[in-house]
Parts: C-alpha cells; structure tokens; sequence
C-alpha cells in the first residue's frame, strides 16, 4: 500500500478486526505498522471504553504512531454530552497527536462536534459514516475547521464529494491500492465521469464486500489477500471465512481486474 | 429487587454499563449481586471478543453466577457461522452454567440458533430485541427448546406476548419492581387488558428513557435513583445525567407514581 503510493494508513480499523483483538494485539499492529509505513502518517485505532481508549491512545503515542481514529462507541446509548466527554478522554490523553472521529450516529450534532473541536484542538478529521450525502453536507459546511472524509469507502465517496469530503477511508485499498488513488485522482481533479468509470469498475468487489448485511465486509478481503497469496484467509467470530462458492466469486472478480490470483 | 419478588436479576446488562466498565469492576458488580442475590438466579451480562466474553464468563461462574446473558458482539459486522461460532466459545468455556443469547440483528436466522443449541445443550434462553413481533413469533416457534424473552422491555413486551414471550428484560424494574411484576402476573395470567392498564401506566417513564435516540435510556434511571435516594446520578461517557429540565420531568413521573421523591 505505501509503495503504491498510499499516504495514510490505519492499524486498528474495522477492516484489521478491531473488535476481536487484545490490547497486546492491537499495539503490536501499531508496532509492525510503524515499522513498515515508511512516510505515510499512521492513525491508530483506539476504542471500547473511555479509559481504555485513552489508554490504546497513548500506547499507540509511545510507540510512533502519528494520530489516533477513535471507534463509534460501542455503548448502545449515547448522549451529545457523552459523546463529547468521550472523545476528550482521548483526546487530552494524546494532545500530541491528531484525532480523527469516527461517527456512525445520526444523533451526534455539529454543536457536539464544535464543542468537541472547541476543547481539543487536536481534533483534526471526522470519519463520517451515516450513509446520508445531504446530512453529510450540512455538517462539514457548519464545522469547515476539520478534515471530513466519507467513512464509507469508494462506493460512497462521489457522492460524498460534492459536500466537501478531501478523502475516504478504504478497506479495497489493501488489495487495490492503484485502483482507490486513481478514485482519489479523479475526485481531487474534478472529474466525475472519470470517477464513476472507476466506482463502476471497483462496485462488483464492494457488493459482494456489501452482502449478508456486510457479513463479508472484512472476510471478502480476507479471502482476496489469500488467494493473492498475501496471508491467510482466518477470521475471528463472530465473522467467518467465505463458502466455497463465494471464494470462487473473488476469484472470478481479481481476475476480472487482471490480478495475480495464485492457489491459495 | 429481590425483596419485591423478582427472580432472575442480570448484573453488567446495558442498564448497569456494561461498555463502560473495566474487568476488575464487571467481576465485582457479579460478586455483589451475588452477595445480595438471596434466591434470586443471577445471569451476568458478558461480552466483548470471543476471548474476552468466555474469561468473563468464566469469572462469572467462579463468583457464583448461575447464567450468564451474551451481549450481542460489537463487532459492525458478523456471519451466522461467525455468530454461531462467538456463543460457542462462550457457552463451552461455561458448561455448567446456562447461556442467554442477546440477539439485536435480524440478521441472525433460526437456523443459526438451532446450530448453536444442538452444539451446546447449555444456551437455555435468547432476549430477543428486533423490534419486530412478527419475526420473534416465527423465530420462537422455529426454536422452541429455548425459552424466549422479550429484549425490549415492558414497552413491547405485550405484543411479543402472543409470539412466545415468557418474560421481559427490564431496567425499569430497578425503581418501580412491583409494577413490573404486576405486568409479569397480568401477561401470565392472559389479561390482555390488565397488562395494557399497567403498560399505559408505565409507558411515560419509558418514554422519557426512549427520547434522545435512547440516549436517555439509562441516565433517567440514574436519576430516578438518585431522587429516590438510593445513589448518585453519575453516569459514564458517551452518556451524561439529565439536564435539570428533564429532572424535573423525572420528578413528575415519580410523583405520579406515588414513589418517595426526596432532595437528591
């Protein structure tokens, strides 16, 4: 990915099995990253609750990471003030490093958020995730002292563009780096058409990514890098690796991309 | 709780933040309820990653837990093998003890859950919190060697009473037990019309707990406690206690109540 070209990368994200790792496994992802992530900025993946995210932050600080995306709270309430009290916990944990925002909420306000910004100036980026253009527009237009970056990925990212998103979280990135900064190439340049040719190309992987209610989101991946011979295609529960007969299915799609599929 | 006659009490479920508290203080929550169960059946809320959920499962059971109550992953994304998979490790790692399974996706198919009750005898009980009548009637006639519970409180436990419901979750019940117990004994007994007395007679505390997007559901709670003199209001980000206009709503709703409002 950082050779392709790649300038940030996120240990720790959903896509690195968050949830379903330890404390000593998520800091050794930060660990190997920063090692291998030559000159791009690693923002580290910190969550659960608010102490222990602290905690993941400033570990993920000691060992050489550049900024921190905090995880939606896994609490399944939240108030404004909540979020807001959350989101300082970590980010007065690491006033060194910047902090990225990861909102899934509809309910989390652009006053929430501007109080929040207001606190900690090291509240740099929000990773939006509420699959809503318009509600997407109205907030980065009300809060423009932060990066916005639409946090659903390429299938979302065009239509996020015209609302002021300078950027989109990628899963598809790990195994078609080249393909999601020509997205990003386009986008920057202006040129719609050009970036819909290319969300037409990368949709089939995102589909087949997007079924069972995104049950395959992470293992469809999994199973890519497999048969790209990269690693393994475990997963953790509560997700499983593909059935054979959607393994063929990534099969079929990397070599409808002319990758190097291998016996895996 | 216990004195007022009910039997089955669950330490670490939402109401008692289960997200937001460290090992150390979910296994002393276990030991206390314990302490002050009586004869109550104490089914300890775990959770978290596979790993994590069977050691605080297994925890639970050497504090003297006799059930524990699975919270459903937090993972965004799961599988039904991967489900089925992530209660498994839970339910193995306690075979003595009776599993619950908390299931809030309707992603999770009857099929799913008579895979994991054929390989594990000891799942007894599924709370089941799709807000969807019609899908639990068919998911319990489906699965009827567990015993189903509506997940969703006294507000919906009336209309999953004719699908198969034996009891409700409640957080209600830790201010108001007898008014729970009396929709228990109406539902019991087949009094449809009793039970929708009691249901309107609750339903505006219910309410309050509902607003925000939920975001209130545990701090009305916390409040009420407070005004009834029993313990603080503190609640732990991403939640915040009330702001003093709905503490006062509190107030009327206790007083209506007849319930011994003091200066808190």
């Amino acid at each position: 990915m950082v050779s392709a070209g790649i300038g940030a990368v996120t240990p720790n994200g959903n896509t690195g099995e968050f949830y379903s790792l330890s404390d000593a496994e998520l800091n050794r992802v930060v660990a190997l990253t920063v090692e291998s992530a030559g000159g791009a900025t690693v923002i580290a993946g910190v969550g659960h609750d608010a102490a222990r995210a602290a905690r993941l932050a400033t570990e993920a600080a000691g060992l050489g990471a550049h900024a921190v995306m905090v995880h939606q709270p896994v609490h399944p309430y939240q108030s404004q003030q909540g979020w807001v009290d959350y989101h300082r916990t970590v980010a007065e944990a690491v006033p060194g490093l910047g902090v990225v925002c990861y909102l899934r909420s509809p309910l989390i306000t652009a006053k929430a958020l501007k109080d929040l910004t207001g606190a900690c100036p090291n509240v740099v980026g929000v990773k939006y995730a509420v699959p809503d253009p318009v509600r997407f527009a109205e907030m980065a237009a009300e809060v423009p002292e932060v990066t916005w970056v639409c946090g659903l990925a390429e299938s979302w990212a065009p239509f996020y563009w015209p609302g002021g998103a300078r950027g989109y979280t990628s899963g598809l990135v790990v195994i078609l780096p080249e393909l999601s900064l020509r997205l990003l190439d386009r986008l920057q340049a202006g040129d719609t058409g050009g970036a819909m040719e290319l969300w037409r190309l990368l949709k089939p992987i995102e589909d087949l990514r997007a079924r069972h209610g995104n049950g395959n989101n992470v293992s469809v991946l999994k199973e890519a890098l497999a048969q790209l011979g990269v690693c393994r295609r475990d997963v953790r529960p509560p997700i499983s690796p593909l059935p054979d007969s959607e393994r063929d299915e990534v099969t079929a799609v990397l070599r409808s991309l002319r990758l190097p599929v291998g016996a895996a």
